[in-house]
């Protein structure tokens, strides 16, 4: 395979930016993914990659729920902020304002809106695990465009 | 849960699209996808959803192949003709330009780039399944933005 190629390739997908939160009991934790598409509208459901080595895929994988908030355009710092390794940065959702969701997960105060979602299934993917989620609940925050990896310059991808 | 939230939150996500094509024997075609996304660094992988209605499932799931071509801006047109069903346009491939990748998938000749993948798994979605596949080979064909959902207007979410 054509190493450059590839990597040229997959950096023409396009992105949004979304805040994942899960919770491990009392504690609740927060990361950025891009890596997150709707796969089906009946029910609707998501799919989400997660970094195996993470330290939010075992809670995600135990309680089998996930919410996430959609960060939009101008949220660059904030999706930089909670795309940083927890071992660096433990308590990430410190520095935000946040609200708890109906079951109870973080939904970060200035996103454009959120989605709670179940775990129905999941598959290994390499260094990542992909979660399918049907999505339960949802809320609007407010009107914005969204933020998109072009915007940020981030580069989680190739 | 809010159905119309639900609805609108969804439309938050930002997406690209691609051009995704199979092939049967000697048949080949090619279907337009916006639910794709990267979800491996190691080995490159990415996952898409496919409609179980749509033709291209089972050479897809029989051949457990596909190749990716990556739409650019300005081909709102091309990606809606590869949109259509192809109970009613049965030879899409017929209106555009398009040659052989490596393993004998079309990729469209005025796409950025193409990818050739390998299915590894896949997971049932509600009205469609998730497959998830290992990049094996990706070619660079022009270099320009991509094609995005917000470009064209279209719907495939919500």
């Amino acid at each position: 395979m054509d190493l450059a190629a590839k990597k040229t390739v997959l950096r023409m997908f396009t992105y949004g930016l979304h805040a994942i939160s899960v919770r491990d009991g009392d504690r609740v934790n927060a990361f950025t993914a891009n890596w997150i598409t709707q796969v089906a509208f009946e029910p609707p459901m998501i799919a989400l990659a997660v970094q195996n080595a993470g330290a939010s895929i075992d809670p995600l994988r135990e309680s089998g729920r996930f919410a996430v908030s959609v960060f939009g355009t101008g949220q660059r710092e904030l999706a930089g902020h909670f795309g940083r390794p927890s071992a660096r940065t433990p308590d990430k959702l410190a520095i935000a304002a946040w609200h708890l969701s109906p079951v109870g997960l973080p939904i970060l105060d200035e996103a454009l809106g959120w989605l709670e979602c179940s775990v129905r299934g999941s598959l290994p993917a390499g260094d990542h695990t992909v979660f399918v989620a049907e999505v339960v609940e949802a809320g609007v925050l407010r009107e914005d465009q969204p933020l998109s990896m072009a915007e940020t310059g981030f580069r989680y991808y190739g």
